[in-house]
C-alpha cells in the first residue's frame, strides 16, 4: 500500500507502473481487485480514509482532542505506531481509546481486498478466506498465552486482558503503539511478542512484517512436501482459498524468505559492531526491519534508538526501508542494469 | 553420515533402506560416489577409519596420552566435540595439540565425495566443486574478522590466531571443542560465531548445520529470483558445479529451510517458558539444534545445560536428534501412515 499505489493513481498507468505495484504489493493477493490499476487504487483509498475517520470519531468520542484524535487515527491506519505524547498510548491511560485503537488497528492489518468483497457483497469471498482466520486466530491464540503468562503481574483479568490484546495486535499488525513495558514481561511472552513481529499483518493491508499469507503458504508448501518424502508418488499441489497455487507463487515466497532472512543475517552483522548485548543487537534489527517501533532490553518500549552509532543508525534505517518496500523494489532500484535500461 | 550409512551398510540394501538414506543425506550431494549402496558405505568408512587413525597417530606425536588421543580424535571425527577433560582442549594447552585438532575437525567437515573423487584420481571434480571452496572462505572471512576483532583481548598475533582459527573450525564443523570462552568476546565476533553455528559444515560430511551446499542453493536461487524480477524474460536456471540444479533439488532446500526455522520457532517457544535471558534462551535452542555444544551466557562455553527444567532437557534433545538426522527420517518416522503401511 502506500506511496507505490499513491504513485500508480496519479502516474499515467503502464506496464512499468504495474510493475513496480507488483515489487510493493509482493504477497501473493486474494484476488485481483480490479483490472485497471486507477480504479483499484481509489477503492483502496475510500476504504482507507473511511477507516481513518471512523477511528477520529471513535477517539473523539472518547474525548480524546481533535488533534490528537487525528494523529492517533493516522498512526494506527498507516499501522506507524508514532504518537504524539513521549510515553505514547499510555499518557491516555484510557480503556476505551485503547479498545478503539485495537480495533482500528486490527482493521488496518487485514487485506482490504476484503473490505472491497464486503463493498461489493461477494461475503463468500470473505467466508472462504484462510489468511483472515489464520490473523485472527494467531492474535487470540497470542493473547491467551501471553494474558496467562502476565496475570500474576497485573492480578486483575479486565486489566491483563486491556495491556494483552494492545500489545499483541498493535506488534501483529506492526503499529508499534505501546501501553505497557513488555520488555518486563516474562521470556515466553516475549518471544511470542517477537514472533508476531516477524508474522506480521495480513497480506495487501498497511502493516509490515513478513504477513500472515506467506506464512500459511510456506507452511502448506512444506506439509506437502513432508507428505511428498513419505508418498514419493502422491501429486504436489499446495492449494489456499480453494484455488491451487502456482509453482511460481510459491517458489516466489520461498526465495523471499530466503532474502528476508538473508537481509537479517546482513544487518545483525553489521549492528554487532556497536558492541552492545545480543538481546539488544537482535531485537533491533528485528523491530526495525518489520517496522514494529520498540524491541528488547536497550531498544525497548520505554527506550530509544539514540545511543546507537551513526553507522547502526544508517544500517536500521535500510532495514527500515527494506522492510516497508519488501526488499523488492529497492533491489530493483539499486540494480544497475534496470537504469541502463530505462535511463 | 553415521547410523543410517552404518544400517545400510549392514542391512540388505532395498528401496526402503535407500529411502531412508535419501533423508539422512538429504543435503544434495555432488555426484552420486558409487552405485551400490554397500559398496559407497563401505569407502565412506575406510576415509573415515583413516583419518581417525592419523589424528590419534597425530595427537601422540604430541605427546597427548594414547587413551586421551583415541577419545579426542573420535570426538573430532564425529564433529562430536566431547572431550574427556572438563576444560576440554585447554586443558592441554598445546598449541600443536589444538593445530591437528583444528586441521582434523576442517578434514571430517569436507564432503566425503571429494576424498573419493581424490582417491580414483579425479581431481577434476574436485577442483569445480564449489562447496569446498565456499567451505574454506568462511573460514578464513570469519577467522580475519574475528582475529581482528579481538586481537586486544590477546595482544599478540600468534595467540590471537590460534584461539581464532580453533574456535571458527569447531563451530562451523559444529564440533564444540573449545579452548577459549568466546561468550567473553565482542559482539561482533559472538554473532559471527553462531552464524557459523547455522551454515555447519559441508553436505556430505559428519558436520551437522545446515550445510554449506544449501546456503550456496539458495543463495543462487535468490540471485536468480531477483534477476527474473528485472529481467522478466530471462531464464531461471540454478548451476551448481556446472550442472544444472532440477527445481525439485532447489524445492527441497527452500522446503528444509522452512522445517528447519519452523523447528527452531517452536523450540523457541517452548524453551521460553524457562524464563530464562533471551541471550540463553535462542542460543542454547540454536546450538542444540545445529548440534555444537556451547551457546552463549548461561550456555556457554565455561558453563553447562544442567540448570535447565526436565522439559526443556526434553526439547533440546529432541532438537539434537532432529538437527543431526536432518529433520526428516524423524518425521517419516513420527508419520502415522508409515506405520500403517509397513506393519
Amino acid at each position: 500500500m502506500g506511496v507505490l499505489v499513491l504513485a500508480i493513481a496519479i502516474l499515467p498507468s503502464s506496464a512499468d507502473a504495474l510493475h513496480l505495484m507488483r515489487g510493493e504489493c509482493a504477497g501473493p493477493q486474494v484476488g485481483k481487485i480490479v483490472p485497471k490499476g486507477k480504479l483499484s487504487a481509489a477503492y483502496l483509498y475510500i476504504i482507507y480514509a473511511v477507516l481513518t475517520l471512523a477511528t477520529v470519531i471513535f477517539l473523539l468520542i472518547g474525548k480524546m482532542p481533535l488533534f490528537d484524535s487525528v494523529c492517533h487515527a493516522m498512526g494506527a491506519a498507516g499501522t506507524g505506531g508514532f504518537s504524539i505524547k513521549n510515553t505514547g498510548v499510555a499518557y491516555y491511560n484510557s480503556p476505551y481509546i485503547e479498545a478503539v485503537l485495537t480495533v482500528s488497528m486490527f482493521l488496518f492489518g487485514v487485506n482490504f481486498s476484503l473490505y472491497y468483497f464486503i463493498l461489493i457483497k461477494r461475503f463468500k469471498e470473505v467466508l472462504k478466506n484462510t489468511e483472515i482466520k489464520v490473523y485472527i486466530a494467531i492474535i487470540a491464540i497470542a493473547s491467551i498465552i501471553i494474558g496467562i503468562n502476565i496475570f500474576s503481574m497485573y492480578n486483575s483479568v479486565p486489566q491483563t486482558i486491556r495491556y494483552t490484546v494492545f500489545q499483541v495486535v498493535s506488534t501483529m499488525t506492526s503499529t508499534g503503539f505501546g501501553t505497557a513495558d513488555f520488555n518486563q514481561w516474562p521470556m515466553l511472552s516475549k518471544m511470542i511478542i517477537l514472533m508476531l513481529m516477524f508474522i506480521g499483518a495480513c497480506a495487501g493491508s498497511t502493516g509490515g512484517g513478513f504477513k500472515v499469507q506467506r506464512v500459511i503458504i510456506m507452511y502448506k508448501s512444506a506439509v506437502k512436501y513432508m507428505h511428498k518424502i513419505i508418498h514419493p508418488k502422491s501429486v504436489n499441489i499446495v492449494k489456499s482459498d480453494d484455488k491451487t497455487m502456482d509453482t511460481e507463487t510459491i517458489h516466489g515466497v520461498h526465495n523471499y524468505f530466503i532474502i528476508y532472512m538473508g537481509v537479517i543475517a546482513i544487518s545483525l552483522l553489521l549492528i554487532s559492531i556497536n558492541n552492545e548485548d545480543f538481546t539488544t543487537t537482535f531485537t533491533s534489527v528485528i523491530t526495525c526491519f518489520n517496522n514494529i517501533g520498540p524491541g528488547l532490553e536497550k531498544v525497548g518500549p520505554v527506550n530509544n534508538f539514540a545511543f546507537l552509532s551513526d553507522f547502526s543508525k544508517y544500517v536500521l534505517s535500510a532495514d527500515m526501508l527494506l522492510g516497508r518496500l519488501e526488499c523488492l523494489p529497492l533491489i530493483i532500484l539499486a540494480s544497475p542494469s534496470v537504469w541502463r535500461k530505462n535511463f
